[in-house]
């Protein structure tokens, strides 16, 4: 009798990440980059605020900067007055002695500029008229009314923005605005990416033979390390042997910080990368992972670097990518694991699965008069990927579980929703 | 007196967003881009596959193929017995005549390959041993057992992916798998931007003036349009004059498709935008949304192109991106309107608002007992981006709404999380 083909021992997710964490997963190091080019990237370090912001007492509309308490009981039918000394505008830099109002005196200002020294607070315009050289008042302010005072949005040694932040567009803003023109981010994590399998052609090679498979699974792998700011070093396709494989890997190596199979890995005729890992002297740390589709998934370290080895499946690929090589790319890159889009509804019918094992289910929701439900798509293999691209979102079925019954209620990651933040 | 400085008339989202697309916004045209590089891109046109996918009955595990009914009573100890004909591997091509099996015969397959004629299941290899030219089988398989059949994922003439689709990565390997090279997408959104206030220093200008104030607003914008797939035209800072406004919109126009005027715009003393819109033969469609922060918003076309007025302020400028200027570009782009990632929480504190007038309202969420809070940020001016950096999400409070009453349930839009799908 053969041996049974299967793995002696799949690891839960959990325990994989342990062993992937523990295994001296290297961080990358930071570069300098102009504010205006760190969309997406990841904090370095705290920004922290080099000044006061606003750096003055600032005004925040239009109007004009008086003593609050000298419009006290001020209204429509008994104005206060006051002598208009001058007007300051936006960005107007002081001249010597500066801008200053005693009692009875007001200065005309424009939104974002400095506020006079002796005043504090704003009247609006639409809340006064201009009378010659005086203005009358129509409404009391308190103090600080319409004032913006210094330091109030940011403090000088203050932190800004915190190591990690994955930044966004109001990020940049908030640094540009204190007049932060470069910054210190991750670089990006070089991905080496490489495919085995004879049968496999590249989709933008030659012409297909008849019965030739396209590989497809890298350019999804691909895009997907894209998708969270990773370079990817392309590698091809390895023929079916130890030495193709074991080549491919020591050739990726001196550019890239962690390289990714696709195929090859399942426990069968065919298992060649476990055999390239050892052949380029590598070390496997896991092989076979408890989630399904995705089993032939595995770890290993290469050269000091990490190598996620990924079934040659898309939809197991997909799968295994999310499990295990984003969260570990992203603690690489000194920031948290994105988070998806989410939707809450009852799954439509029961669905058995194995304890012990993760379960990545592709749903269709409808709305109902019941609210949204969940319908599974029916599958033969996990090479399907129109069970991703036609479904709606995919339910995790914990490893604690038998399954699901028919009504419970589960969270649907969105496929719609990219990864995110 | 002086004229009261407000707007005529506030208009309301729903209305804004019906006049925009109304005025004949222009859609952009389409580009052939290779698979491997349309992640987040638009698709043109809906996509058909031109042929059954898998192009064969194809074996979806490794194994032997063989007539289903007879392994019927097949067990660990009344196994079936097979002649084993050959093997088929995946990629292979039938040489002349190809590959059959009759009455107790089997070819050992492998995952991926094609399906011998005759033969309608495969037994998983675990299930087998084999014995010289035979093999035992010890389970019995129903028909299509462990078999993807042709045109179970997609069928040819059907629409693999529709128009408007954003690409994600999963969607770049359904592609791949059917041999799509090339896509038809939507052209990038080329949009000019530019910021007006001769008090304004660009982040990457020269040294600061003390009372200086950074453009922060202009790369905040630029950011948000990156974020969305728009090419960003910069158009830098224009000073407060109609002729240097109008130059600049003049000066834009030729290259982009949409231009985006930051501060500016409210009524007051520099309201130069529409007056520099006018100049240039624009016309002004409306100028005041009911959006707080972020009234000074407006929308014109010049030239046939739709001009964007938003707020100096960066809050401001940010939510009437968000209430209007994305919807639209979106649409320019032939593409649903984003989604973001939210949270349920119940509001901590009364939070009057005046009806009529949307209300972007930034708060800090906690957990607490009684589950997520969210708290409303305490702020003097919308020109304060840590409002927005310190906070967790943005509430948004609808103009039927006179405000929210302490324990409102609210649905938070994560600022974390940024534009999705």
């Amino acid at each position: 009798m053969v041996k049974m083909e299967g793995f002696r021992k799949l690891t839960p997710v959990g325990e994989a990440l342990e062993i992937i964490y523990g295994s001296g997963l290297p961080e990358v190091g930071s570069e300098a980059v102009p504010t205006r080019g760190v969309l997406g990237r990841v904090l370095a370090g705290d920004v922290i605020a080099a000044a006061d912001m606003p750096p003055f007492d600032r005004t925040a509309v239009d109007g004009f900067a008086i003593r609050s308490k000298e419009s006290f009981s001020a209204s429509m039918n008994n104005p206060a007055v006051f002598r208009v000394k001058g007007r300051i505008e936006a960005g107007e830099t002081p001249r010597e002695g500066g801008w200053s109002i005693g009692r009875g005196e007001a200065y005309e200002v424009f939104t974002g500029a400095s506020m006079p020294r002796g005043a504090d607070a704003v009247v609006m315009a639409e809340d006064t008229a201009r009378n010659g050289d005086d203005v009358e008042v129509y409404r009391s302010v308190s103090r600080l009314s319409n004032v913006s005072p210094r330091g109030e949005d940011i403090k000088a040694g203050e932190t800004l923005l915190a190591g990690g932040t994955v930044i966004k567009p109001w990020h940049i803003g908030a640094l540009a605005s204190v007049g932060v023109r470069e910054v210190c981010v991750r670089k990006r994590v070089r991905v080496g990416v490489f495919s085995t399998g004879s049968e496999l052609v590249d989709l933008e090679g030659g012409p297909m033979a008849p019965n030739g498979i396209v590989d497809s699974t890298r350019p999804l792998v691909a895009a997907a390390l894209e998708a969270l700011g990773c370079r990817v070093l392309d590698g091809g396709i390895a023929m079916d042997s130890v030495q193709s494989i074991s080549k491919r890997i020591e050739g990726l190596l001196g550019e890239a910080d962690a390289l990714i199979s696709i195929g090859g890995t399942s426990v069968g005729r065919k298992d060649l990368v476990p055999d390239a890992i050892e052949e380029s002297s590598g070390r496997i740390l896991f092989h076979g992972l408890a989630v399904k589709p995705g089993k032939p998934a595995g770890y290993a370290l290469v050269g000091g670097k990490p190598l996620f080895m990924l079934p040659g499946y898309p939809v197991s690929a997909l799968v295994g990518f999310e499990a295990v090589v984003e969260p570990s790319l992203c603690r690489m890159m000194g920031r948290g694991a994105p988070r998806r889009l989410t939707a809450r509804a009852r799954i439509s019918r029961r669905v058995p699965t194995a304890p012990g094992v993760r379960h990545y289910l592709r749903v269709v929701l409808k709305t109902t008069r019941l609210g949204l439900v969940a319908e599974p798509i029916a599958i033969t293999g996990s090479g399907l990927l129109s069970s991703v691209t036609k479904a709606d979102g995919m339910v995790v079925i914990r490893e604690d579980l038998e399954g699901l019954e028919k009504g419970d209620e589960v969270e649907v990651e969105l496929l719609g929703g990219d990864i995110i933040g």
